[in-house]
């Protein structure tokens, strides 16, 4: 989508490497990275260069193919990559792809990265179909986001933010109301930052009062990203997803999760087995932002108070209005159909 | 409560006024301030020098004994007062007591808080019985609160934070969840501040948390503070409390209100008459911290994105399990006998 006017993806191929926006400066500043060795696409991973479950899978599989490209042991550099972030399972479904590819590990990881963007536009397409539901009723459409699964954290387009875009371009109004998403802010920093950019009507709201403005009526409908799903529906996403479950179940406003199909784990039963990452509690005890004289950290408890960082939780099954995935608008069961080993 | 091994209250007078402890500069600084005239009064109230619907009464009665004693109109002195923040109904209360009371004006100020100092004593002594049953089967016993109804909030033992406070000196082991309580941040700065200055175990999460651990058992009841409460229990407390009432509801997790029954306002039938203030989007926008050089202000957002403040939200009564006020532990129903009129 569009920074200042001009046509970005968030990775792109240079000589020898592979360039990405460098997520941690924004919104302040704008600026790239270049990826040339697993090393670097760990530290990326690790370090949240990138984030976002289809993002990470995408850079991964270039890792891996940097990797493979100079000789090291496919399994084991797999292995490493794995082990940078815990939760999102799209991570190890592009590490298994490379792996077992007949293509050449470049050629593989480009098919990953072609994957992505065709699963994100289609996922663009089939919610667009319910944003204009909306839009036969009441114009604008309100849609409440959580995080950031824009295209910030995709190759293009995002999941949550792919119907809003499509509506968008449709010229149907849509207004976006973004979670600020504690304690990193991705939804302050990211989501508004993209919507701002592609000039899309948003407003940002602290994650507390996402439940009093669905009481009143103030929000169409929710849509969500996920790290992981499980095979019943149980939804993995960025902690504080389940409060706005809740509040969408309890006022009666659709809460829909988009993903692409990678997102599902059919191995996992039910949400329970999701492992869920503990960060590190420095991310809420002190918060990034621009300060008077640049970029400045601050603290904002006192010296000798703990802090606990849980960064995901599980909404489940039967809060989820519907999934909206590459292959359509419907119940997790539908997305089973061409089980992605059929690929 | 204690701050640096020294016992303190909120306020207390001086030769000519009445001084506060200035929280805006916690947890990183502890500072006090004097008022003297109820124009001063009302700068501590509308700039949150002091906040918590106890003490803004408290606080408030001193203002109108002010605008009393130096021959002010007393119903227009009130008026003023009353506009200086909108939602919680204690100020009211007070400003009519200091108006209808027999007692000369400043006589009346300090009825109201040692009727208010009373208040969170009962509260306190009354929620120590709630934690005594959840001590009788696991300790330490976890209690989550949101924003800050602490002794900060009031003119001592608080009122979410009373049977916390009272289960702590009666050698209950107690552990607090702290939410952050965005976009103020009045549980990571005041909370976490004066339960760590008392030497009672807590830790800070961020506002999103707290479903993801009720969820897990790590929470065996929730106590917050009100700042106005409807004659069928419909309570307007910070904004999110009503996400945090539903995951108790949705986990079986008991979701206490703690309030003196003058934050009850009986004329009122339902929650959706309680108005509610709209701050500032620049609280969500900026926020302040420690940082390298001192106190700082950073911005969190794209500079050009909007941002919805909404203060407090109304949780039904339905998700809540029982009223803990100065007359006990029950249905809001209970609380109404011996109405605050006929005091």
């Amino acid at each position: 989508m569009n920074i200042g006017g001009k046509r970005f993806r968030t990775l792109w191929e240079t000589p020898g490497g592979l360039e990405v926006i460098d997520q941690r400066h924004l919104p302040h500043r704008f600026a790239t990275a270049t990826l040339r060795t697993p090393e670097e696409v760990a530290i990326a991973i690790r370090e949240m260069w990138i984030r976002g479950a289809p993002l990470i899978g995408a850079v991964a599989a270039y890792g891996l193919a940097f990797a493979m490209n100079r000789g090291d042991d496919p399994a084991s550099a797999a292995t490493t990559l794995l082990a940078t972030r815990p939760t999102a399972v799209n991570l190890k479904w592009a590490l298994d792809f490379v792996l077992r590819s007949p293509l050449a590990p470049l050629e593989a990881a480009r098919q990953v990265v072609a994957d992505e963007l065709e699963r994100s536009r289609l996922i663009g397409e089939h919610g667009l179909a319910l944003i204009r539901e909306h839009a036969a009723r009441r114009t604008p459409v309100n849609v409440l986001t959580h995080c950031n699964a824009g295209w910030l954290a995709c190759v293009d387009h995002g999941t949550a933010t792919a119907p809003i875009y499509a509506a968008h371009e449709a010229g149907i109004p849509v207004h976006v109301w973004v979670d600020e998403t504690r304690p990193r802010n991705q939804g302050a920093a990211l989501t508004a930052y993209e919507l701002g950019e592609h000039g899309v009507p948003h407003t940002v709201i602290a994650d507390n009062a996402g439940g009093h403005l669905m009481r009143h009526g103030r929000v169409d409908l929710c849509v969500v990203g996920a790290d992981r799903v499980a095979a019943n529906g149980d939804a993995a996403n960025k902690i504080g997803t389940y409060l706005k479950a809740l509040a969408a179940a309890d006022t009666g406003v659709p809460f829909h999760v988009a993903l692409p199909t990678s997102t599902i784990d059919w191995t996992l039963p039910d949400g329970a087995a999701i492992p869920i990452e503990e960060r590190d509690p420095d991310e809420v005890r002190f918060i990034d932002g621009l300060g008077p004289h640049g970029p400045t950290r601050v603290r904002l408890v006192p010296e000798s108070s703990p802090a606990l960082n849980p960064a995901f939780d599980v909404t489940p099954a039967r809060l989820v209005t519907s999934f909206i995935t590459e292959r359509g608008v419907g119940p997790i069961t539908m997305m089973r159909n061409n089980h992605p080993s059929s690929r």
